[in-house]
């Protein structure tokens, strides 16, 4: 803990959650400080003193999504169906994760060098090559190749087009969660016990 | 051909092609219309005469991105990975098209029902359907999860976040459709002449 007093963490905590909220529904460019301040009851003159900017802003919500990307999803390369299976409940949980995943993309092509980002990537690319390495699942995708099939498959059915609703919509969270876990199981190229 | 004189056509083509470009940068909200009409050389007055207003210029330029996709992409539910690669090469070639398409799901996510994207569904499932019935291909996937898959895999590397780029740099373009041929042919369950 710091030495912050409680009410500064818990409005500190607020506009966290407005700007959240607000990022995942506009982008950054559309996101608008004055209805983040309104959400967290709070004033744009505090979130300037807390955050910074609307840019500055956004590093720390979007910064703070992967870090709960990190905690929960749990990568694990030696069972990277597995991983995948949480990785679909992550962002089944929190559509919002990913729309803010998504706005960053289009919004800042060039990235910025966020650092949580980067470490995301460093650490799962080389605990996949640690993986193969050992022998532990095949290596005839290299790391980066790897993780760029499985993730684009475990966000699959948030990725496609809303119109694809009407005919996915019989199809219920479990079994599209199984579809993710048994198409990485075949790309990784090892077998699931339901596979 | 229609009667519209072909100046009138000219300037129709101008506005679209900067529409474009302005849609695939900025996205619908972000889009100006006054930065259209400048790229066109033309005039609001006349995009709103021809095209209706923002969402309408919107839903034209996203219409006939996706009619360039059936046209290109070329879907062949008989050989999915061939087709996974020459999506891979539709969007490589034009990154704008991947970028319209997710500003849509980004700022439409209830989806408006557009036409062309729901008959790009409905064409796709059934034929997927057709190929399964026939024993063309194994049908352990159901038509909705297999097209949701492929999709995925198809734009994995344009979708992976920004500071991938630094990771996956020294893989060519050709690696990368390789590694899409190769896993959606694994999902698929059928052997590729390299596999």
């Amino acid at each position: 803990m710091t030495s912050r007093p409680r009410n500064s963490d818990q409005t500190r905590a607020r506009i966290m959650k407005a700007a959240t909220e607000e990022f995942a529904a506009y982008g950054i460019a559309g996101a608008r400080m004055d209805r983040v301040a309104e959400h967290a009851a709070s004033s744009k003159e505090r979130i300037y003193a807390y955050f910074g900017n609307k840019e500055q802003l956004f590093d720390a919500v979007f910064s703070n999504s992967v870090q709960a990307y990190f905690d929960e999803a749990d990568f694990d390369a030696r069972d990277l169906p597995g991983y995948a299976g949480r990785l679909f409940d992550h962002f089944a949980d929190a559509p919002e994760r990913l729309r803010l995943s998504t706005w960053y993309r289009l919004e800042r092509p060039e990235g910025i060098g966020l650092q949580s980002v980067i470490e995301a990537n460093d650490v799962r690319v080389k605990a996949i090559a640690a993986a193969q390495d050992a022998g532990a699942i095949p290596a005839d995708f290299t790391p980066v190749q790897l993780l760029a099939l499985i993730q684009s498959l475990s966000t699959s059915w948030a990725t496609m087009n809303p119109e694809f609703a009407s005919l996915a919509g019989d199809i219920g969270r479990r079994e599209r969660r199984d579809a993710v876990v048994q198409a990485v199981a075949r790309v990784v190229g090892i077998a699931t016990s339901d596979g």
